[in-house]
């Protein structure tokens, strides 16, 4: 129930997937930044569900700011959006309610709140409840970029299907940041939507990897031991309903290299100390070195599938099979992805203005 | 310079690896728990450098307990640890204080302590510092193991060279908790030392993955959104140096697997719920299903090699090679498990103890 | 602007005073226990202005509550609460927006904020805010009393006069928490409210002394050094706008007794230990003993009064008189001990479910 | 059990009266610092019992510091200090450790410890462990002089005898940190003193009232709601034993003024805004207002005096009577000073750091 994230800069979620509104309270943003709504709707448009790769339900996801702007200006205090739950079909899910969802938190839910949690469209721990979190992130993210920092994820694989790799990072981060389906080659663009919308006629789900770049980070951010750039990022990205793994620089990758093949040799490029290559990802001893930050993310395979599947009903005491019905996609990688950047926005500037205090992002 | 992790049982961590002391302090640690020094000795013994396969700096890691303990029980108060630090040759690398080696901490501690930080033995950023952390992870980890609550680790993989499965997991915990270099399969085993042995012929150093279980937690643990089991322990696992993936259950693996694949179907056994696969390693929604938890973690090769490496004269603003002397481990992947366990353990102490208060450990 | 408070209990705020709403989360609060409307509304009463003692703004303080709660049971997820804002009168503090009130947090917002806080109405600033926070520790408070716990404050003294002191505390309490004007001693109650209205001819305000217990709380509740419950109350307490002092069991007149007069010696009395004396006002060393917690907190008087008061003009840089207008109390003590209620309740819970996890409301 | 206080500057305290160290860890503090001995030492005098009118216990409080200094400026990461425990007569505790003392933490402490806290000299909860918080405190207070802010207190009243008010602040502030017995008026510090040894002779204790005063700290410090500056500096005075009543400005006499006697109006002097009165203590809203901080705190006589007094024995379940042996001070005020400045210090910089970052201090 720690539904609050962050030191200096903090996030509170709060909502469940059929009530009234779903929201976020940004907390500790430094005054006098301008709200930028044409990049807010073009972040939430980005997780929307939409078109044939995704889920039927369609959100509109209209907000309000209800506190912290004034005169489209960041007051200082905190900063609250509401999404209204519109698009709710809750006969969907009350019927089987108590009957748990394989990979779902529908078991676990009901072990930690005895049976009181809102069972309609997973309740609180709805994919919906990101869309709050994009919303705010997509503030401060919009105040990261006038600081000169930047962020962007491209689908690296789709179920082994491959994106090529960045080049120039900074213009594919901008073609990524303006694109809907975040994937760099034209041609593994094609196949991974091709697969997903094949996966739906299987009636099944599929996953992949979201690699995630920050640029223009000064060097020596990060407050180890604890508080490391790695540790506070996947913290926040192992919030986001589907990952299940993290990693920055080479990662796994790493445990297969020598030392003297992994290791980052330093030189002076333009009188400024750079890396050879960048697999540390920007972070060594959990601080900052002025490299690109890159860090990749496992998504798995949405759990909401539509084949039959083994489950148990908790009032009956036995063991049952289980058709789920509802709406639901086959993948939400790409939709996933403005959450992972929101959720490396706010791990950032939070790191930010702890080193440089509450008005850093003005 | 956030130093303290958790919320109601926390750990503070001090030090310096050639200052007079390094420790650590444990606070929220229930009363009335016995100190168990045979069990804090064999943990420290497999952190402990030692043999062919490691640095040549021997450790006594000697320790007092200075608060916190009265007649070999925890009082309820912070508990404080300190080891001294014995062996130190900072000649070794006074020298080249302002040549920052290869992914370490060096260049990232010059940008944040602006040339403060101390330079003898990577300073606040050794490996060392890791002792303290073992110390206080096997009070905790010894009054789990009174809970019915067990955590062990192999070397799942190094270089390449892969262990087997676990199997009757309790039995292989047990057995990689008595032994030095844990792997289950002898002849990976001797492989891997091997490699090791090798590696340290050719002057350079290997990574590999270690595999983390807890078995025993209660269904119904963790803090969502935020403070999940994966965000929790991904953050804890990240402050180890040398880490640099965290995944759970299948992690990366679920990337390449249908929905119907990955999802872990439920039925009842023995009147109990669980699962008939474990790809999500146990953790739901971020909160712990009763089944295994499963945590792999990439730990790169040890960045210190005695090869020959290109880097900067801090000082001089010029570009340089650098030899580094000293002690050093081809691989410390057997030792970093001791760390893994530690944090495992006080991480998931910290959120059964939010869950059941600060006596839950008695 | 950190707007949380609480360790696994905690409470965000969030709003301005013209804003579209005001609101809070609770986050931690456990899972199944039933929203009680009766109470929540007589609370919000309490502090709501009304008759001829208070401002004119009417407030309806009608509220919504969006999240974490399903069919009148909390669902152990974060709750919030939302307020709407009708009775606007903006217009009112437009046109003094640069000219700070006396004794106001005008001048410190210019401060801290830049001059982008919301001017209107004190903004985040406005005493209006406190209405989230009754009605989020009204539920708390009522979850408490099903643990034996109650919380009652009477006004000690306004401006000098006094109230008698608690006889049975229980009995009091009860009688106080019926009543709108919180004060034992019907003499003492008509002279206050007589000050008051006199007060208000006055064009001045008038403040006192919040003489709160608290009792049922069991032996051995607090977290010391840091977290006492002393400082834990007085944290929250100074939190609420117009209190400036705050003591607990004879306080400030501990300084004038002998040792020998200040102790509270002990003795068993049916089977447990009390204190035949209560000047420690139920805390020692920081942590319950069982006996009534007893706190007071110095109200200061309203600092809106309609005097010509003098004041800067922020733009012109130049000294000016300022007369405001608007709605005010001549005192706000009656409904300040609402939010003092609220508060003690936040906090006590919080510590109590430190100690004994999150179910522990339930 | 929360024994770490603080957001982006933090202290952790450990130890009890008669392990083998107490000590501190101050985290987040910024490198470059340098440690000035001289001022540490005399602090630590300050709060040291000596001559007649303290304690027989003498402490040499020699202390190391073990990390966190390198070159004797400090290196941005953990700064532990420790002070070992040498002067200890045990066996003047152990033989009522079963009989708690009147107004100490004796018998709160077996209820949250049950029963194995160190009984020895009050354990973790004697006044000796505000010697390492002292220490930490004066590195910060050293280091906000640098920054033009300086702290100062003295005895505004001791069983009724009063000190002058301040009249030139910085002068006097100067006066009371070079002088051992902090009083300003002469005449008044004769009295105070007289007071005290006679009170030894009745085998009695005092308390009385220590005012602060902390100039040159800007305006727009303070994080309201919850994290104002009168929260947080109550919430760490109440860590100090004795202490029971905090207040600022004004404080409880604002209960007796009306608002137009209260209200510090604004002008403009030498082009800054001041108010013309400073009844608020330097603070509006939580925020300061760039006005001297102005803190009272109530000090209770100490707990330990040599009369008889009632009590029960735990053991046998039975009323008794305790008469107290050992060494006590019939006033700890003046020791208290050192205290109350140390924790104002600390957390006046937590403030500065989290609004201004984390090299603020440097």
């Amino acid at each position: 129930m720690k539904n609050t994230f962050g030191s200096t800069l903090s996030v509170t979620l709060f909502g469940e997937s059929h009530g009234d509104y779903i929201g976020a309270t940004l907390d500790g943003l430094a005054p006098g930044i301008r709200i930028d709504r044409e990049f807010i709707a073009s972040e939430l448009k980005k997780r929307r569900p939409s078109g044939k790769i995704s889920t039927g339900r369609i959100e509109a996801d209209e907000y309000t700011i209800v506190s912290g702007v004034y005169g489209e200006y960041t007051t200082g205090t905190p900063l609250t959006v509401l999404i209204p739950n519109t698009n709710k079909r809750s006969a969907d899910y009350e019927a089987n309610a108590r009957i748990p969802r394989p990979s779902h938190a529908d078991y676990t839910a009901e072990c930690k709140y005895h049976g009181f949690s809102d069972p309609r469209g997973g309740g609180h721990f709805s994919g919906r409840l990101t869309a709050p979190l994009v919303l705010v992130g997509a503030i401060v993210r919009r105040a990261l970029m006038d600081k000169g920092i930047f962020i962007g994820t491209h689908i690296k694989s789709l179920h082994g299907e491959e994106d090529r790799e960045l080049g120039d990072i900074r213009a594919d981060i901008e073609y990524l940041n303006a694109t809907e389906y975040p994937v760099l080659d034209p041609m593994a663009k094609e196949k991974m939507i091709a697969l997903t919308e094949e996966c739906r006629e299987r009636r099944d789900s599929i996953g992949g990897v979201l690699e995630t770049y920050a640029i223009g980070i000064p060097e020596g951010v990060g407050e180890p031991w604890f508080d490391t750039i790695e540790g506070c990022l996947a913290h926040a990205m192992f919030s986001i309903p589907a990952i299940k793994g993290v990693e920055f620089g080479c990662g796994f990758g790493l445990s297969n290299l020598y030392g003297s093949e992994a290791n980052d040799q330093l030189e002076y490029r333009d009188g400024r100390v750079v890396t050879k290559t960048n697999n540390s990802g920007g972070i060594n001893g959990g601080i900052t070195n002025g490299m690109p930050i890159v860090m990749r993310c496992a998504v798995k395979p949405t759990p909401s599938i539509f084949k039959e599947q083994d489950s148990v009903d908790l009032d009956k005491g036995e063991n049952v099979t289980l058709s789920i019905s509802g709406r639901h996609d086959p993948s939400i990688i790409h939709r996933a992805r403005a959450v992972v950047d929101a959720m490396t926005a706010l791990t950032l500037a939070d790191l930010l203005c702890v080193r440089y205090g509450t008005d850093y992002l003005r």
